[in-house]
């Protein structure tokens, strides 16, 4: 054994040493590495000798197959698989076993891990269960966790757990920074990319039980014959790993590829059209999810091309769907442009009377803010308004506003935020998280959707980072009582390292990037002032566009007077849409969080905040402190080199690199500018930018050519 | 030694189990993976037993290691490196010998590898040259040559061997189909992927000494500071590795990052922004290889915008280089839409009147054939008619015509085909090769460009035969004289198999691929008649398009008499673009090769051919037997299957598949829609389509949706 082991670490140093062994990230948090210490792999190995697994499931079989891996790597053993343990000891018994799930309530996807004084036994009431045990005992061992006297339950807060792909047709993903799409569309059905495996491997470790794989702005050609065949070859890999796949649909298909002369979800042939058309699909995939739809958005077609409501539509999807088990996923991210009004409001003036109108199996999905994934907004006013629909929370994982792959920006605590904001919509403790998973309004069905930031980059995710943020989002639609600390953690333990003050020092510096990011790019309550289109970089001197609610100046509202954008009632009164506690939290200009201040209120300069510091010095507080932190992140990841595979850390260290150097493109492009109105110097001890704002003009506008 | 060897080759095998460790085609032909003929590695290791380099030369220095990874790799033991081999015997001595290599008439590059009894030297007037050398000595290990008594000499027949990235600021590549860009615009200079030096070794180990990084149709960001910077991070990762790099230049970028109120070549401003912004680049980039200019082509600017000749804006951009060591390619590619003209003269129309105008440091850059690189093309008529103009011939290595990244192409005997075409320029023997060389026309300088096929997929190039496309593009601009078979072999012994049973094999497939598409998809001569815009597919029947040289019926011109262009003197009379005797070869539709019939005549479906077929019968022979060919290469490479690694075999495999369903779709678009046309039965052998041609038109016209 010990030659064995020995050997086996000579080979996987060797291993490290040849071409491609260094980690490059692919693995993602399910590394496997031998664990380094041989009394605790000892201790690990006791209660590890073998899998059993009874029945013929694919399910169990890959749940099987990720034991042996896993074991194999972390013990340094190879681990028999076995189809009955009886009178073994000392081994894992996968176990569908539907009435002790019941009886212990853990629902359809629910596990129970636990000793039997013999063996390690994962239970659940369906083979998915399973797999999530299984997954969830492996977690014990790559965070060096125990496994004696285990007894574990786990059951979701959200039944439906999704990654929303904004993939394109033709290899692109809008707002993807991680390379193209990993899936390859010319290729399927024939080609199936082995990584479309570990795709699944990836999101079923941490839960995740869906996934919409083209984009919202949606192509017709995933609803054709030639392309199911094509989803229905991805849907096959991602199975067994209880992963469904759902479309976005281009709401104009009828007409596009059915021929019809309309779409008017009300029009007979419409009607039927989407009804053959979807038993086509469930043909070709039984398990389809559902449907997902950005309609009258953006240019998007939709119902109201015909005069129709979001709710015509979507209930003719769901009755499209008929006896089906699938959803209609409604997209409540509409505004139509006017200058004089509030973009704040607009979901909430088209969405707010259609509540009670929408079929069962409709879901509205809403981001978690009104206007579009800032890196802080309030949360979505729709949130506690819409007691008769169940509500989807959709966030976004690809960073398009929060510094695509070079910003380091953990986002669980930004996640959090929204799930613990408390809507008051029936009286305290009514949070967003309680309002999606339908206990504030008793809904039998709940979603949350991730925008995903996953592309064909070799880690993935383009930025290491990023790589937690697509962790944290499947942990929090498990279980968002989990606090965004212990995921950090969680994470660094299975993708970094297991060294206590290592693992510290770098979940330490994780809960710190979002806010750091926040400070040096919109303070304050500041919002939508990034570049235009491509949103990189600070534009906040963006004064025309396609549309109004697409400039900088619609938002901050900077003037001689002071800056930010009145939604109380002197101004939009966009604050009504909320409950009146929360309008009692944020009415206030001089008691509401400094946070928000400029997200509701037009603040004068000179005006002194809750911090002791008038409006212009705290805004230039803050851009200055926020840039400087990006040093700080810089001096904590550099302490925790010797911890780190030095490939991964090199990558991570260059990024902090180009980070700080955005970060001041920011600070000084924003105070500048802002300066321009406020007319007052940077206070002490701030030094003045050494550049022009025409300086910080000119590098910005340069990623505006074309 | 057993013991460790063995212990070696035990970790090799345990490597290959851990996840990751299967082939996945990112070593490209660089594999080194462990001799496994005990007695050859011996033989190798008498002769490999130190690498010795005197100096500091970083280009010394990868020599040297690529040799101690490669040894290592094959041999299985490690190498040292040594300053000085004095008195030793029985290693590798890298050696920087200009006398020698002048006395062997080497010129700057060429290498000479020969044993003087006690060791083996690689020798060459720079240290560039030595690096040549090494990679061709693990070449040698690489296709298990002999190493005893070695004497091999070897220089490039063209000095400028270039790759062309067609590839976009934001990652995407135009004609891209092995995912997105390898260059990270937004990571650079900070982050240096690790795969940069990987192409760099890569393209270094076939010769191709420059790289022009970005898109013809260009941005102008790369002419900012900001972006420079990033060049330059680029630049030096490829410098140790003799790769300088270039740049396409978009014509307006005086105008739109240089303020200037005009890009006329002439204005005195614009010339001085020109000179000024060159020396910037030199600042940054010392060894900056030139300019690429695509002008008055497609929709972008040019000198022509005020009245200027290309000349006039070539001559501009070379007085800017001034005394810099770098060249001006300009493209030939023009034409100016006209639907009673002929796309085939409209370069030549534009360029033969400035043969002689264009300074010295301009070459001109031709596609090999006068369209748009169709499958098969005549030469293009410019070859050997612009005596006083170094031209540089482009081939595109991605296969925007050839079936994207699905259909197995190996481009070599493409290539060929235009490099041995006899343009009788100055008497029989006037190939294009050696038009190109300069040797026809006596220039100095000489220049080759492929239009890369490389992406951010695993495997680089999307298909494995791509790999070998990139491989034989570098072999053959370094030595046109090799055999398309011959490289075959080679790029199959270092990729696939050294077993040479089946090394025969998949070179005999190879070698047939290409003339199998061009039969499935455009035989005879037709060109051009594939799926709008995206090129992808059959769609003979296009009619209308932004332009009418963009719709298929231009080039076809079937008629209820016939089919094909006649450009004879009686139609377009390109053919007087070329030499009598090049006329006489294709003037006459009774002595045409078939393969070019319908490049210049517009034939009778009842005409008899050399073939002994009507045209009618020989269109559909062609197309059957095309795609039942397809069937072929699978069997082929099914015969392989036990000495290719299982996962590139699947892959390939896989490919094939999907290749011959598309094949069936040109054979039964193209067949379908002539006999609309030709009013005549399917010949037999063969069974008429079971489809109709409305359900091909509907399945191609899907890949045309949004």
């Amino acid at each position: 054994m010990a030659l064995r082991t020995s050997l086996l670490l000579l080979c996987l140093l060797l291993g490290a040493a040849l071409p491609g062994r260094a980690d490059d990230g692919y693995r993602l948090w399910l590394k496997y590495n031998l664990i380094a210490d041989a009394a605790q792999r000892k201790d690990y190995q006791k209660a590890a000798q073998f899998v059993a697994v009874s029945g013929q499931s694919a399910t169990l079989k890959v749940a099987a197959e990720e034991l042996q891996t896993g074991l194999q790597g972390l013990l340094g053993q190879s681990v028999p698989m076995l189809s009955d343990a009886k009178g073994k000891k000392g081994g894992i018994i996968l176990q569908v076993d539907a009435a002790a799930a019941d009886k212990a309530g853990l629902g359809p996807d629910g596990y129970r891990i636990y000793s039997d004084k013999q063996n390690l036994i994962i239970s659940g009431r369906r083979d998915v269960a399973v797999l999530y045990g299984a997954f969830a005992l492996l977690r014990q061992l790559t965070t060096r966790r125990t496994l004696n006297n285990l007894n574990i339950s786990s059951a979701p807060k959200i039944q439906h757990r999704l990654l929303n792909h904004w993939d394109n047709p033709n290899g692109t993903v809008e707002r993807g920074y991680a390379g193209s799409s990993i899936w390859k569309w010319y290729e399927l059905p024939e080609t199936i990319d082995p990584r479309y495996r570990d795709y699944a491997r990836a999101n079923a470790s941490i839960g995740i039980n869906g996934t919409v794989i083209n984009n919202v702005n949606a192509s017709a050609r995933y609803l054709t014959a030639e392309y199911l065949q094509k989803v229905a070859a991805l849907a096959g890999v991602l199975r067994p790993y209880g992963i469904r796949v759902y479309l976005s649909v281009f709401w104009a298909a009828p007409k596009v590829i059915g021929g019809l002369p309309t779409s008017d979800p009300l029009d007979p042939r419409v009607k039927q059209w989407w009804t053959s058309k979807t038993d086509e699909v469930y043909k070709a995939i039984p398990d389809f999810g559902g449907f997902l739809v950005k309609a009258n958005s953006e240019g998007e077609p939709g119902p109201q091309d015909y005069g129709r409501t979001h709710a015509d539509g979507a209930n003719m999807l769901a009755a499209a769907l008929g006896n089906h088990d699938g959803l209609v996923m409604w997209r409540a991210f509409v505004y139509k442009a006017d200058p004089k009004g509030d973009r704040f409001k607009a979901a909430s003036e088209e969405f707010l009377p259609l509540d009670g109108k929408f079929a069962p199996k409709v879901l509205v999905q809403v981001k978690n803010g009104p206007i579009d994934f800032q890196a802080r907004e309030p949360f979505h006013p729709l949130f506690g308004a819409m007691p008769r629909t169940p509500l989807v929370l959709e966030v976004q994982l690809t960073q398009e506003y929060l510094g695509f792959a070079t910003h380091a920006v953990y986002l669980a605590p930004l996640i959090k935020e929204v799930l613990d904001a408390d809507t008051y919509a029936k009286g305290q403790g009514s949070t967003v998280a309680r309002v999606i998973d339908g206990s504030v309004d008793k809904h039998s069905v709940s979603g949350m959707a991730g925008v995903a930031n996953i592309g064909s980059d070799r880690n993935w995710t383009g930025h290491l980072i990023g790589q937690a943020n697509w962790y944290a989002y499947g942990r929090l639609a498990w279980d968002y009582a989990l606090t965004s600390k212990a995921i950090a953690e969680e994470w660094t333990r299975q993708t970094l390292t297991t060294e206590p003050q290592a693992v510290q020092t770098v979940a330490g510096l994780m809960q710190q990037t979002r806010s750091i990011y926040v400070r040096y790019t919109t303070p304050l309550g500041l919002h939508h002032i990034m570049g235009e289109s491509i949103h990189y970089g600070p534009q906040p001197w963006l004064e025309r566009s396609a549309r109004p609610d697409w400039t900088s100046i619609y938002y901050h509202r900077a003037d001689s007077v002071g800056l930010g954008f009145d939604r109380t009632a002197r101004g939009s009164n966009a604050l009504a849409l909320y409950k009146p506690e929360v309008q009692k939290m944020w009415g206030n200009a001089q008691t509401i969080a400094p946070d928000y201040l400029l997200w509701f209120h037009h603040v004068p300069w000179q005006q002194r905040l809750s911090t002791g510091r008038t409006l212009w010095d705290e805004l230039c507080q803050r851009y200055y402190t926020g840039a400087d932190s990006v040093l700080w992140l810089q001096r904590q990841w550099a302490a925790v080199q010797p911890q780190v595979d030095p490939v991964l850390h090199a990558d991570v260290a260059a990024r902090l690199l180009t980070q700080h150097k955005e970060a001041l493109w920011w600070r000084d492009a924003c105070v500048l500018y802002f300066q321009t109105y406020s007319r007052r110097p940077i206070p002490a001890p701030f030094a003045p930018p050494q550049r022009t704002l025409a300086d910080v003009k000119r590098l910005v506008d340069l990623y505006q050519l074309r």
